[in-house]
């Protein structure tokens, strides 16, 4: 099967730069891109689609989220953090695995709906949940977050551990390397020791990646230094953490010394800029961290502290709250926070087959329409992308060469039948907690 | 023509707090709301129309806009906002009637789609520009600009007086009081007191609304002091400016007796969140202006420094950013955002009949659909639209009990003629300047 796109306005990259093409052609064999150019292909296509009034753009990468948290959408706002997470956990406990499943597969509509063509996940039950990134023929990166634990847990029966090395095991690679599977600890803050450090010793055998949360909130982070005399960032360091491919969300209160390490050991830190707003955590250093190489990613974080998983949202947000921090309009540019939004997240993920328009790259493309009244003129398409456009834009998600999303349509998921289970979910939940 | 909505979700106003009603009715009668309530209402509506999965809400205002500048979209992004000013005037220069009528015809397409039911917009020509808010049934406080001079000005033949008084004269009150002709200054440093106190006392005589920039920047806040030795609201107040019923964009560096003198004089403070982060402006004080009870509505300011005109974004950002800003997450909520973005807007306006929904007011009604992935669960239906919800969630758009925009639809304006004379404007622009 092989798919030619013509007429399109084309965001390629070269040399790791964004390059525009007007009136472009877009090749694709397979799962891959074989051919990005303003001539007209010499070899044949199975089919020629026109997009005329299009654009064509690497998919979204979301660099941190918890899915089937969709669930809790809108329960307790404007709460502090801590409120918040007494009325939450509760509700969390009693979550069954269809829930979080349904939770998941909603979600997946969602970013299949505005663009999003891989997310990286820490929740529950992911041996579960797995189902969804399987049917649909998204990308994921899942965790089964390592959370708990007191000074007698007995580390090798945690059961948190036994379900991540067998998540590991059994789905990493799985769908055609479309489903990674990673480990984590939740944060330095929520796990005791008799299980963190013998993890950290365990995983570094194994390899792989890391996903954790890392300084999010300014309590969390002094709090640590008054405990162990050092940062999380140091302490996650020190335990070995960062010895895997690592990606630690939020960053929001790490140090000068704190972005040397994660520097240092290539962690990528995934910004959430409306969470940090949102929750009150603050504002996280981006423009410095990307003056000094950090790579960064974007992320929406969970649905309950969002409210919702558009990237569009959070590339808006990422662009302009740096400038009205520091009153400082030049700081981020349209390029950067589109890097953050696809190639940064797809190399934290362990995907650089990915995140950006090139020849022998897989296909996770996405189009917008250009005909809407927000998006003309285009003076600077890369400022249209992350200034002007919305994720209602986006008409056509693909994932390795495969149409998900189109016009509205999800041609892999039965909207109808996800919807209906939802409802059975958030009544089973409304009328139990 | 009367008109009835059963089956909706309406956030009704009562005692002016927002009440949810669920499975509600909604009975418009000519330009008025004369019917809410769960039950169905005993008298007979010409036409019945199900809003099953759909909430009813008040149409949103934006309370500061230069409506025709997206056509200058896109320009300058990331310059400061000195460069960038020296790059869009030239271009202003170049702009004739015709180019600011199909910038703003486009504005007003991008508005209605986004369920705005009403703008207060400072620029040239508005003499001419007007037909737009005529043809396509919107509301609009407009003002013709008044801007520049030198010592050596005469007053009496100052162009931009002449102009604002003939509009006034000629518009005010006009398509049955749809549209509003306001007073303005662009602002207290870019006009000369030859022209600006003459001004103030002549508009004071004729009375109406007024219209300015406020404390957009600290250099223009600080300059201001250093010349006059008061802050430019001190000055606007000992002018008489603020004797007219007035409202002030931005206001993001004003002092506390600066709050005192809006809180005194009634003066309405427009936030504009993206615009104030995007151009390193800073952070305007809202929690707190909200607090002291000064009057505070949202608008996008104009499109060349937003860049776009979507009041839904803006709501998002207006609910975060005091969050992150102060790292508290209990400061501002929903619906306080919500009264922002609608009757606190209507007020300045001089539109008191408007801006919420209840018996007796203006039918200015927007309609959302709840079911998309993003828009569930619903736990919280006020921040369900300020956090989550899209501009594109809205699927009609009605003013004055008129429908305007219904599902993608244009009722009162040709979208392909407007983008026609948009793309003509376009390309004299790019090959004149």
């Amino acid at each position: 099967m092989s798919l030619l796109f013509k007429n399109a306005k084309i965001i390629s990259t070269e040399n790791d730069c964004f390059k525009v093409l007007e009136n472009a052609y877009l090749g694709v064999n397979g799962k891959f891109i074989d051919y990005i150019g303003t001539e007209k292909p010499a070899i044949e296509y199975s089919e020629t689609v026109d997009m005329y009034n299009k654009l064509l753009m690497p998919g979204l990468v979301n660099g941190h989220t918890h899915t089937a948290m969709n669930l809790l959408k809108g329960i307790g706002s404007n709460l502090s953090l801590q409120d918040w997470l007494h009325l939450i956990w509760p509700i969390e406990d009693k979550m069954r695995e269809q829930d979080l499943k349904t939770g998941m597969d909603m979600a997946i509509l969602e970013m299949l709906a505005g663009g999003t063509v891989s997310f990286s996940d820490m929740y529950m039950a992911p041996w579960f949940t797995q189902q969804s990134v399987g049917q649909s023929g998204i990308k994921a990166n899942m965790t089964r977050v390592v959370i708990g634990g007191d000074k007698d847990t007995d580390y090798l029966t945690y059961p948190n551990r036994l379900q991540s090395l067998a998540f590991h095991k059994d789905y990493d690679g799985a769908y055609e390397d479309r489903l990674h599977v990673d480990f984590s600890i939740h944060g330095e803050y929520t796990i005791a020791d008799s299980v963190s450090l013998k993890w950290a010793e365990e995983i570094q055998k194994i390899g792989g990646r890391f996903h954790t949360h890392l300084s999010e909130t300014k309590k969390e982070h002094m709090d640590c230094i008054e405990r162990r005399g050092i940062t999380p960032a140091a302490w996650l360091e020190k335990a070995g953490f960062f010895n895997l491919h690592s990606y630690a969300a939020h960053c929001v209160w790490v140090s000068e010394e704190d972005m040397q390490i994660l520097k240092n050991k290539k962690v990528t830190v995934v910004h959430n800029p409306t969470s940090n707003m949102k929750l009150g955590s603050g504002f996280a250093q981006i423009p410095h961290m990307l003056k000094m190489g950090i790579n960064v990613a974007l992320g929406t974080d969970g649905s309950a502290s969002n409210n919702n998983l558009n990237m569009f949202e959070e590339m808006h947000l990422a662009s302009v709250i740096p400038n009205g921090f520091t009153c400082n309009p030049t700081l981020m540019t349209p390029s950067q926070v589109l890097k953050m939004a696809t190639v940064n997240g797809a190399l934290a993920q362990g995907r650089p087959d990915t995140g950006s328009l090139e020849v022998g790259k897989k296909a996770d493309i996405i189009a917008l329409n250009l005909d809407a009244p927000h998006m003309v003129p285009d003076h600077d398409t890369l400022a249209l992308i992350t200034y002007s456009a919305q994720a209602s834009d986006v008409c056509m998600t693909m994932v390795d060469g495969r149409v998900l999303y189109k016009d509205g349509q999800f041609l892999t998921m039965d909207r109808e039948k996800i919807f209906y289970e939802f409802r059975k979910s958030h009544e089973y939940l409304s009328s139990n907690c």
